[in-house]
C-alpha cells in the first residue's frame, strides 16, 4: 500500500463532527471504521500494545447520545485516540516497553495530565500504543504502514504508526529528541511537537532530556490543533509555564512573508534525495512569493546554524545526565532485565560530574541565545523532519532533526507535503516559542497551496 | 519535656562519624539510640507512617563493616534517616495519606532521587514519615515533641517531628508554601529549603505549586548540607536547572557585613511576642557588627516588601491552577475518599481559566525581578519561620512566612536558634537564588557566637 500524496487514508475527525450534530452520522460509526482498519492491519502493524475495544464503544455510543441531545462535550467528543505508552492512564497499565514493569499496575494510576483533559473532553481513548524499551532501547515490533518491511521512526512509534494507517485520527507521543517528528515523518502524519511547557507533561516517566514535551500526532492539522488547544484549556502547560498561545481555529490558513531554511547538523548527514526534494519544495514555496533566507543572507543565521552545529558535541551529555533518574535506581533494580547497551548508555551518566553537566547547559544557553537573536528575521524556520527515508528491519532512523526543535524548546510541526519512493516524507516548520498557532496557519497555508 | 535551646536533644550524626572512623563507636551503635529514643517516643509522637527497624539494622551492619574496612561510601555511611512519605522509595509504599492510595504497591516503584543518592552514600532508610491528607487536607496525628498538645507543623509534620524528637539525625521533606521552614521552627531543627531546583526532586508526588522543592531536616547544619551535597553531586537538581552550588564543608562559617530585615506579607499577622523575640534576636547581631538593613533604608527593599506584601492575593491562584494534575483526576476516581474541603479547594482551580493563571505568573515574574533589584544590597534576608508558635489541637500554622522564599525560588535555612515558651522558634535566614552555601555558612557563624 504505497503513499499516496493527494490521496492517502488518514481519518479526520473534525470533518465528520457536523454529521454528528445533524444526526447523518455518529461517533459509533466513526469509530467501527477505525476498527475495521485495525482489523485488516494492526496484526501487520502492531502499533498497539493493549486496546480495549468493548469500553471505546460503550464510550463512542455515550458521545453519540450527547450529540443526539446537543450537549456535546467539546469537538472531540466521542473521538477515538491512541496514548504512547510511556503515559500513564488510569485504564491501562503503563510498562514503557520493559520486564522491569510488566504486568504491573500502578497505585497510583492516575490519567496523566493531557489524557485527563481529553476524557474531560469525551475523547475515547482506544489503547495504549508501542514504543521502543523504556523510550529508548530496542524499537517495538511496529512497522510502517506504507511499507512493512520499514521502521515507522521511534520512539512515538505506535501512534504514529496508528495514524499513518487510519486506525485513528490522533495518537499522542512525546519528543525529547525527534520522537514525534521522526515517526510523523515516516508514516505521513501531521504532528505538531510544542513549545517547551506549553501541553501538560503530567505523568510522562522516563523523561530525558529535561526539555521533553508531550506531543500530537494526527490524520489532519485541524485535529492535532484541536487536541493540543482542549489540553491547554483544561490542564494548561507544565506548572510553571504560560501554556499553549493561539485561538481555537486556524481557519484559512495565512501565507508567511519570509522563511528561514536551515541546513543544521542534520544537512551533511541528509541523503542527497531527501535534500533535494526539500529543496525543490522549497522553491516552490519561492514560486508562490515567500522570500526565502538561508545563513547566506543574514549574519544571526550563520551564528544560529554555527551553534547547531555544535549541538551534538553537548546533547548527549544533557541527555545522560538528565536521565541517571529514573534510570539508575531502575538499573539497580533489576539490572539483567535491561538491555545492556541500555544500561550502558545510563552508565555514561553515572560516570559523569555536576561541572560536565553545566558545562553542557552553558552551551545550551548560548544556542538559545542565538536562536533569540533572529527573531523577526523569519516568520518560521524549514528543515527536514528526518535525513533519510525510513530504514530497512529494527533502526528507527535518526533523530538529527529532531534535535534542534526539541533543545531550542521550540514549537515544531510535521508537515506531511511531500512523498519519496512511495514513502510519506516530512517538512519541519519550527519557529520561536510560543509561535505554534502562528505556525500551524502557516502549515494550514501551505497545504491548501497544493505545492 | 520543654525545649532547652542549649542543650537539646537532636541527634549529630558528622559529630559520630570520626568514632566509627577509629573503631569507638558503629553505625549500629548509633542506629540503637535513635531506636532507643524511637521505642520511647514514637507512640505519642506518631512520627512514621512505616519502619523497617530490622532492615535498617542489617544496613547499619553493613556499614559498620565498611568503615572497618575503612571504605565507607560516604560521610554519610550508616546515617538512619527519614523520608516524607509524599516520596516514592523502592523499599516502601507512598500513600500520601490518602486512601485512594492506600496498601497499593506503586508498579513503577523506584527510589525517589535523593533517596537513590542517599542509598548510594550508603544512608540508611528507617522509615516513611507522616504528611497531611495529600499533601494539604487533613493534618496527620503526630504530635510536636516537645509539647504533645501542639501542632509540628506541615506538611512535613514526620520528618520535623522525627528529627526534633531526635529519632534520627535527618529526615527529608518537600516545601511548596512553609512545609519545611514552620514544621522545622516548631520542632526545633535545622532545615534548608534549597534554590528552586538546586535538589532534585524526582519521585515527588503531588508536587503544587510548581516552585516547590525537595529539602532536608537535620539535627544540626552540618549534616542538613552533607545530605543535601551528597543529592547534588549524585543526581544533581532537578532536570534543566544547574543544581546545589558550594563545597562539601561548611567549615567554621562566616559573619555577613549586612543582612536585610524583611516584614513581608507576615509581619502584620505575626504575634507580638514573636515578632519582639526576632527583633531582639537582629538587636543581638547588631551588637555584634552585622549592619542591619529594612524597607526604611532602601528604595529597592521598600519594593519588595511592597511586592511580597501582594503575594497572598494571586499565591492562592497559582496553586489552585497548578494542582489541578493530578488532583482533578484524583478526584474523579474516587471522590468519596478524599476530604470534601480538599476536593472544593480543587474546584476552585477547575474553575480557573488558562488567563486568570497567566496573570497570576506574571505577577510572580515581578516579585522575583523586585527581589533580583535587591541582589548585592544585603548577604541575606531574615524573617521569622511562622507568625506564631504551634498551635494547639488539629491546626498546623500559618505558611505565610513560607511563601516568600517558596515563590521567590530562594534558598531558605530554619535556624533554631530562638526559644519561646518552653518551646522552638526558628528564624528564617533567605538569599538570592544559588547562595544556600553562603547562607549556611552565615548560619554557622550565627548558631557559633551563641547569640
Amino acid at each position: 500500500m504505497p503513499y499516496d500524496l493527494a490521496n492517502n487514508d488518514l481519518r479526520s475527525w473534525h470533518e465528520a463532527v457536523p454529521s454528528f450534530r445533524d444526526g447523518t452520522d455518529t461517533p459509533r460509526a466513526f469509530l467501527e471504521h477505525c476498527l475495521e482498519i485495525v482489523a485488516a492491519r494492526e496484526a501487520d502493524i502492531k502499533a498497539f500494545v493493549c486496546m480495549d475495544i468493548e469500553a471505546a464503544r460503550v464510550a463512542a455510543d455515550e458521545a453519540a447520545a450527547r450529540y443526539r441531545e446537543g450537549r456535546a462535550l467539546s469537538v472531540l467528543d466521542g473521538m477515538p485516540y491512541g496514548v504512547k505508552d510511556l503515559f500513564k492512564t488510569a485504564d491501562f497499565a503503563t510498562a514503557i516497553a520493559s520486564e522491569l514493569f510488566e504486568g504491573g499496575r500502578d497505585s497510583h494510576w492516575l490519567d496523566s495530565a493531557h489524557v485527563y483533559a481529553l476524557r474531560k473532553g469525551g475523547a475515547v481513548l482506544l489503547g495504549k500504543t508501542t514504543l521502543p524499551e523504556l523510550g529508548s532501547g530496542d524499537p517495538p515490533p511496529t512497522r510502517n504502514p506504507y511499507d512493512l518491511s520499514r521502521s515507522p521512526g521511534a520512539s512515538s512509534s505506535g501512534s504514529a504508526a496508528a495514524v499513518g494507517a487510519g486506525m485513528v485520527p490522533v495518537a499522542t507521543g512525546s519528543q525529547g529528541r525527534g520522537s514525534i517528528l521522526r515517526p510523523a515523518s515516516f508514516c505521513g502524519n501531521w504532528a505538531l511537537k510544542p513549545t517547551f511547557g506549553a501541553l501538560h507533561s503530567g505523568g510522562l516517566l522516563w523523561r530525558s532530556p529535561a526539555y521533553s514535551v508531550m506531543g500530537v500526532h494526527g490524520g489532519s492539522l485541524e485535529d492535532c490543533w484541536a487536541v493540543a488547544r482542549q489540553i491547554a484549556d483544561i490542564v494548561g502547560g507544565d506548572p510553571g509555564h504560560p501554556g499553549l498561545y493561539g485561538g481555537a481555529d486556524i481557519g484559512e490558513g495565512e501565507k508567511p512573508a519570509r522563511l528561514a531554511l536551515l541546513e543544521t547538523a542534520g544537512w551533511e548527514r541528509a541523503e542527497e534525495q531527501y535534500k533535494t526534494k526539500l529543496l525543490d519544495f522549497v522553491q516552490r514555496l519561492a514560486g508562490r512569493g515567500v522570500d526565502i533566507v538561508t545563513r547566506a543572507d543574514d549574519e544571526a543565521i550563520e551564528a544560529l546554524e554555527r551553534a547547531l552545529a555544535a549541538l551534538p558535541d553537548y546533547q548527549p551529555i544533557i541527555a545522560a545526565w538528565e536521565i541517571k533518574w529514573p534510570a539508575l535506581p531502575a538499573r539497580d533494580l533489576g539490572r539483567d532485565k535491561i538491555n545492556p547497551r541500555l544500561v550502558a548508555r545510563f552508565e555514561e551518566g553515572e560516570r559523569m560530574t555536576l561541572d560536565d553537566y553545566r558545562g553542557a547547559l552553558a552551551r545550551l544557553e548560548e544556542l538559545r541565545a542565538a536562536f533569540a537573536a533572529t527573531r523577526g528575521l523569519a516568520d518560521g524556520c524549514l528543515t527536514l523532519s528526518s535525513p533519510a527515508m525510513p530504514p530497512v528491519g529494527m533502526g528507527t532512523g535518526d533523530s538529527v532533526f529532531g534535535d534542534p526543535s526539541s533543545a531550542l524548546g521550540a514549537p515544531a510541526w510535521n508537515l506531511p507535503l511531500m512523498e519519496d519512493r512511495g514513502l510519506p516524507m516530512g517538512v519541519q516548520l519550527l519557529g520561536q516559542p510560543h509561535r505554534d498557532f502562528d505556525l500551524a496557519r502557516i502549515a494550514k497555508w501551505m497545504a491548501g497551496t497544493g505545492i
